[in-house]
């Protein structure tokens, strides 16, 4: 500790200098497509330590019904040091922490790919985010471009918890623009990802029963299902909050003179931050789906596919896509889940309007010759570790 | 930890199977009244550990004002280990914890019986709940039934921390309703309630003075008192996010779809949970009544008569009803409280409006001839472990 | 512990005494002007321990930037304990406590003088607080006085945390008001403020990079500059729940019978608690101004010049008044900002319409023969500690 008498603080304004207009500093964030090279490595600023209160607040808020993230002595009983991050806590906040570099002059997030829960995060335990540039894909001179890049979440042991590939749609420079407040990253900087993601979980041979539903083990689930959660998620303007309190400085979630001065289909009412999206429908799903499951292995291409406001009330719906043998040594086998959120309409509701096109990919619809559906928010592709039903 | 590769994840749905309609499944939780058979006991799932952040924002956002709750040194100094979680936290998450088995389906919850706080519930402390069916009333064919439940909350080391009845108004069963996905509870699970309750608290022999008021001692009350709390707190749709960090999964809280596609009085916005309202009303009443207060001993008979909506500005009023020498060996009286909210007007204006009949029960008026008051949204008993004015 | 046996609780109501109107309390909290009593001191109620989720909680919703107050692992390689609570944090905290004795009946708070921040908050730690009454002035008969007074936090360990001095407007009190219900302070109390500061900041020779921008060193501050901070922030209703979780108990900020029932400018919905509004404005900054900062100093002189309410979004500009050198033994400056708030339009349309008037203090308009600026909400000093940039 130093100690100091740092003085009295007199008023200065009254006689200080003032530079204007030739003083005026408005430092700006995130890139423009130039900014984005290839192979280039982005050391993102700040990181964020996951503290329980934080991590029990999100899987609470966010609908979280696997009691793994919820109950600290099951969490134990199952081999977990106590109650993990949820998973869609720790995409997100590594998303966020990505923003200021990657995206917050982005026009819009198009979609996540190969997304890997490499190992637990625990409550106390320091996040830090990097990206690579994969590709920049110019689309015509003072088009918007496309840029693919690859994130990586590390805790402050340097392991790799989250890797995942996203792709944006970012705007070029204008003419005049100032360059970029984000820290530069040095020369040579490491970039720990894999292209054989390898998990660490904790055994779970004897976890406890009674915590959990009886129609949720591996035995519940065959190919071919779609399964209509029951309940819904209203929306309220707590996303302006919750979107910092991830990480997020895109002023898109939280700042209405910024979003009602955007022009097209996302002007308006501040946006609901697409990683709280995904986390409410994950969460409306989870009672389910994921009530019984061992790890969530990840997620495959996914996309937001509608805005979502506060207002808003969401439902989700999850197709069952394959069952498959489990890794060696675990009791349990991987479901492949399709999850579908829609908006204000029930999920029961949204299929009787649609059926089978429901479960199309959005992108896909247009060669398919077929209508999009307005309703739809979300979809992507998941993998689950179900465990079997216990012996009774 | 066990270590393995899952493989890179392919898409999988444009060539999976899809059953429609026949693979439809709709998940369906709560249970209709001819699910609740007298004596049957329900194991609650999931269960929630309550960590030090949730039990702070609980206290703080319900308005709570004794330091007990509040101030960790003062827990301690008082004789604690630390600030435990405030009595209505632990009520609220254990009432939510059983609605999936409980009360999902429910109509209305009808009324608390015999609420007794049987010990402290520390930040850390992990609850789980079960529930006894007492009684199911039918009222005749296709008539919505009352059940009679009791329900216990445990801590992680099996300790009784909270019994309470209530009655519940359950819909029957409609032709081809499915089944419940709610966990079968073993043959003969134990169910440890008391019809004796036993309370463990600390001693509070030395109480630090100055953190509290000087009119809440047991001195400043007096059998025949109308207190009315000075301000109100306007609800706003916090509430939607709330229902979950107590663990309650009824819908009619946060999915405005559902609500509004209700039928009758209860229909339109989503309603605010009554555990909270509750807390709300406690907290509003908390600097005048049990700031002061040793522990809260429990409530007996109570309800709530008028729906809560965001929006709705709360006000308390309590009556004293009793003062009786406190347990041997505490320097302290057990003080009996009627507690009464009232919505949208002050608890001056109320009293104003309505004189003593505010303080009749709703259920009574009709055979007293009286009207209902349409402001009063909550009436209940309670008993609070009052210190002494410390010598000066 | 002690054990016993409360008996079961039989509903007391029906047959309970009631003495109306006699019976009638109606406790009310705060002073008017003639209860304030030149060199009184009060003992503010309850404290609050500051835990890590509400540290968290506040760090992040109200736009920290600093990794200093989000990422414990940093906060630790800058020589801390952990991540401390937000400076902002513990002056909103500290003034709220006091609220019951000081302004819990006030009319406005007036001003800010002096502020400063004498060592960190840590997590765990708990606040709590007195004030002195300085001076009171009064302005005729019947009219409203000033009351000028000085408040200190303290920790656990009685350190001081926190010293300000502050102005309120205070009614004179009405003819038949009742007593004040807030603590009595013990005749001779101590009152440990300090006439010259002394801070206690761990020393930070080694701070870590990569986890901060590259421009917010101190070699990028010149006096004479403005800088405008890019994004906005909605404020929502959030704010009712966060003035509890401060502490604060004037129902102006979350009690709409009460909001609506006032006259005048500060008659309708509840207003923003004006520590939150300095919170986030701060917050807007801290990306561009504080990110670097060892420590925050403190801050002079300043004011809430308009009311901000649910709804509002706020911007803030920050000037740079003055570097000079630092104390002895860290390599930093103390950098002097003028920090200015203005709603429902950005920083520079801000600073397009009102140029450098923005900058005068809005009470010396008048005698400047300047019109006010309606969109500016607030308006302070600040000194900073900022370290030098790193060598590359």
């Amino acid at each position: 500790m130093r100690v100091f008498e740092p003085g009295r603080q007199a008023e200065k304004a009254p006689t200080a200098p003032l530079h204007l207009p030739d003083g005026v500093r408005a430092p700006s964030y995130g890139r423009y497509l130039e900014d984005f090279q290839d192979g280039a490595v982005f050391v993102h600023p700040r990181g964020m330590t996951l503290n329980r209160g934080l991590c029990q607040d999100f899987a609470t808020t966010f609908l979280e019904h696997n009691p793994l993230y919820l109950n600290a002595e099951y969490a134990q009983a199952c081999g977990f040091e106590t109650a993990p991050a949820s998973p869609l806590q720790v995409l997100a906040t590594v998303l966020s922490l990505g923003v200021q570099n990657d995206s917050e002059k982005a026009i819009a997030h198009l979609g996540y790919y190969d997304v890997h829960f490499l190992r637990p995060v625990y409550p106390g335990d320091t996040l830090r985010a990097l990206t690579r540039v994969v590709r920049r894909q110019q689309r015509g001179a003072g088009e918007p471009g496309i840029v693919s890049v690859r994130t990586i979440g590390l805790n402050q042991r340097d392991e790799l918890v989250l890797q995942y590939d996203r792709k944006i749609l970012v705007p070029c420079r204008p003419a005049d623009a100032p360059g970029s407040g984000a820290p530069q990253s040095p020369a040579g900087q490491a970039f720990p990802d894999t292209d054989a993601p390898c998990l660490s979980i904790p055994d779970a041979a004897c976890r406890p029963v009674h915590f959990t539903g009886t129609q949720t083990y591996f035995e519940d689930f065959t190919p071919g299902q779609v399964i209509l959660h029951a309940n819904g998620r209203t929306v309220t303007d707590e996303h302006f909050a919750w979107t910092y309190r991830t990480g997020n400085t895109h002023p898109l979630h939280f700042d209405r003179v910024y979003s009602s001065a955007r022009s097209g289909a996302m002007s308006g009412e501040p946006i609901v931050y697409g990683g709280l999206v995904f986390a409410w429908l994950a969460g409306l799903a989870s009672r389910d789906t994921s009530e019984n499951a061992l790890w969530d292995l990840g997620y495959t291409e996914g996309y937001h596919t509608q805005p979502t406001f506060a207002g808003d009330t969401l439902y989700a719906l999850s197709r069952v896509l394959d069952c498959a043998p489990g890794p060696e040594g675990f009791d349990a086998v991987i479901v492949t889940l399709q999850l579908v959120g829609v908006k204000n309409l029930t999920g029961r509701a949204a299929l009787e309007r649609h059926g089978a096109d429901l479960f199309l990919k959005e992108n896909d619809k247009r060669k398919l010759g077929k209508e999009k559906a307005p309703e739809k928010i979300f979809e992507i592709e998941r993998r689950l570790l179900v465990r079997r039903r216990p012996a009774s």
